[in-house]
């Protein structure tokens, strides 16, 4: 019987309602699929912790969690009461660059229950996989500000991409797109007006496409393909993207399914060096936290995809299956999707049919 | 009776089939309303004149049409044979950065007769304006590559803001915001994730806004603020971005509500120091270019835009409302729109409606 180990950490808000149904889940998955996983539960990354010890972390993170098979995450932010880059920038990115997870994966799925906000589309039509470098590109902290508080002040923002970078998040997004039936990859670029970096990702596509030749691949640049997730997201199989342009096509395109609200993603160190973090998309939501209504899907499904990683098919495969059924009957989803079930019900809903 | 000098560009493809119209369309307004516009046609900016003379423009293009009132623009780039970074960067980037046209403004709204992709929309719905920053930003050319063809290659690319180029585009979004019946401006940001730049960027919406304060503001990460056009585009009056996200705004605003092929754009000097250039959304393309078929409608409203811009607000009204008749009819709508007037049919149309 395989064994993992789970650091759970449920962060702020919501991500502390929506945790204890992931795990629940969970649980019954891994007794279904004879799995056993071993949860370590940390209280860190969190508006508590952080009044208590004016930081996001303990010093010794690293220790704590590095050696554990993957994290398992609620939410972190809360903007009324720590400003973003400490809040976000001492725990989800630490994570991301310490633990080297260079792969931000998302689902982009029209699921049933799930009302469409682009017209005609039925669950079937809509799925595919966003990509996202996770460590470098555009979010990098090299640059400056000149000539403050004068008229010729200026910034500058360097974006960076390296061969190393920029090649091992290309060879994750054909290879996923090699595993799947269409073998259909899009990059999205910039190169007409972002002319130094974008034109560089081009070059590296076309050299990793040619150790690939049975994926199809295609490149639209960015303005055009946000038009497109909208106008024909039948089109896509696997969209990769830098690190901000992923960001931008991971929240746009569960948006076309409407799910942001539900939509799960991983942070992947592919290697297994690192453990990866698996979380909703979906951030703390102040304004609805201790009700006791928030959706728990997208917690559940980032459950389902920890599970896939850790090489656990079959249950992840299951729990995704389960969570389908549930949104199917009206009863079992919560408010924001026109039902009337609470986060517990919810979560009890797709326990029960995994 | 006012007197305006128009220059004439129609460039490539299909942008020499729609232009015909936009300046049929421009005189039927023009004698109605008592304006005078003289047009000069040039056949610069083309894959014709580069075939000749092996340059996108003649050496003196700034005093050929640096003087004029505006620059009436159709379309270029044709991959197949110019690559676009001499095209683009050889005309259209060129104008911007040259004319300082340092706004580029675009409406999106849902036309009658436009079939939206969004469900349940109806024209009225959606009505607002993209204001991007049309000159440094993202687009910088600063930058480079070390350590070619080794696996410490990398690349870097600056992202430059200005206190002149981030205040002017802020004021004139501001001032939009401030003439129209909502008053109110949404700023796209990405300052969580993109820590120098964008922060100032934020630094300085703030700073303008107490100047406007009828202005109601408020700002989104660029990642939600495109999920928010598909599922709330009703939110929005003004919106305001830097070169890259105004650019990725202004494609998916207009895909929103099915317009990207007949979507009007201005890159605009607001201080008249140089001419500015109108132009449909659309590009050149080659595939139905020769056909007659193209949709004139971005070029006939990018030419209502131009007349807006010279201070004929009635001129420009009625040439919009012209088009809005227009398109309500099936007969006179072209084939991308479901109807079956050709590109000459339909500007005829719009032009006896005017
Ligand atoms: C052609 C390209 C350089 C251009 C841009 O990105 O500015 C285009 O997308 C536009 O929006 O006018
Ligand atoms: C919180 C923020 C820094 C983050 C990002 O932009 O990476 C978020 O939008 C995400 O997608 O996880």
């Amino acid at each position: 019987k395989k064994q993992y180990r789970i650091a759970v950490i449920p962060g702020d808000g919501i991500g502390k309602e929506v945790m204890p149904e992931g795990l629940r889940v969970l649980e019954a998955a891994a007794k279904k699929h004879g799995v056993a996983l071993h949860f370590d539960h940390f209280d860190f990354s969190s508006w508590d912790y952080y009044e208590k010890h004016g930081q996001m972390m303990p010093d010794d993170w690293k220790e704590k969690i590095g050696k554990h098979d993957a994290i398992y995450f609620g939410a972190v932010g809360w903007p009324a009461k720590i400003p973003d880059h400490v809040s976000l920038w001492g725990s989800l990115i630490k994570f991301r660059r310490e633990f080297d997870q260079y792969v931000n994966l998302r689902p982009v799925r029209l699921m049933p229950g799930v009302p469409s906000p682009l017209a005609g589309r039925k669950p079937g039509d809509i799925d595919f996989w966003v990509v996202r470098e996770n460590t470098e590109g555009e979010y990098s902290s090299v640059g400056g500000r000149m000539f403050p508080d004068t008229d010729r002040e200026f910034v500058t923002q360097q974006t960076v991409m390296t061969r190393t970078g920029v090649d091992r998040i290309l060879k994750f997004a054909f290879e996923l797109a090699q595993s799947r039936p269409k073998k259909h990859l899009t990059s999205a670029t910039k190169s007409n007006g972002i002319s130094i970096t974008m034109p560089y990702w081009d070059e590296r596509v076309e050299a990793m496409a040619k150790k690939y030749p049975g994926v199809k691949w295609d490149k639209y640049h960015i303005d055009i393909l946000t038009a497109n997730f909208v106008l024909h997201p039948d089109w896509f199989d696997v969209v990769v993207g830098s690190n901000l342009f992923g960001d931008i096509l991971s929240d746009l395109g569960p948006a076309c399914t409407g799910t942001i609200g539900i939509a799960p993603s991983g942070n992947i160190n592919p290697e297994g060096d690192f453990p990866s973090v698996f979380e909703p998309v979906h951030g703390s939501a102040p304004d609805i936290a201790g009700q006791g209504i928030a959706n728990p899907i997208g917690a559940i499904w980032s459950g389902a995809m920890m599970l896939e990683h850790l090489g656990e098919k079959e249950a992840g495969k299951s729990i995704v299956e389960a969570i389908e059924r549930t949104l199917a009957e009206r009863t079992l989803r919560t408010k924001d999707l026109g039902g009337n079930a609470d986060t517990t019900a919810c979560g009890k809903a797709v326990a029960e049919m995994v």
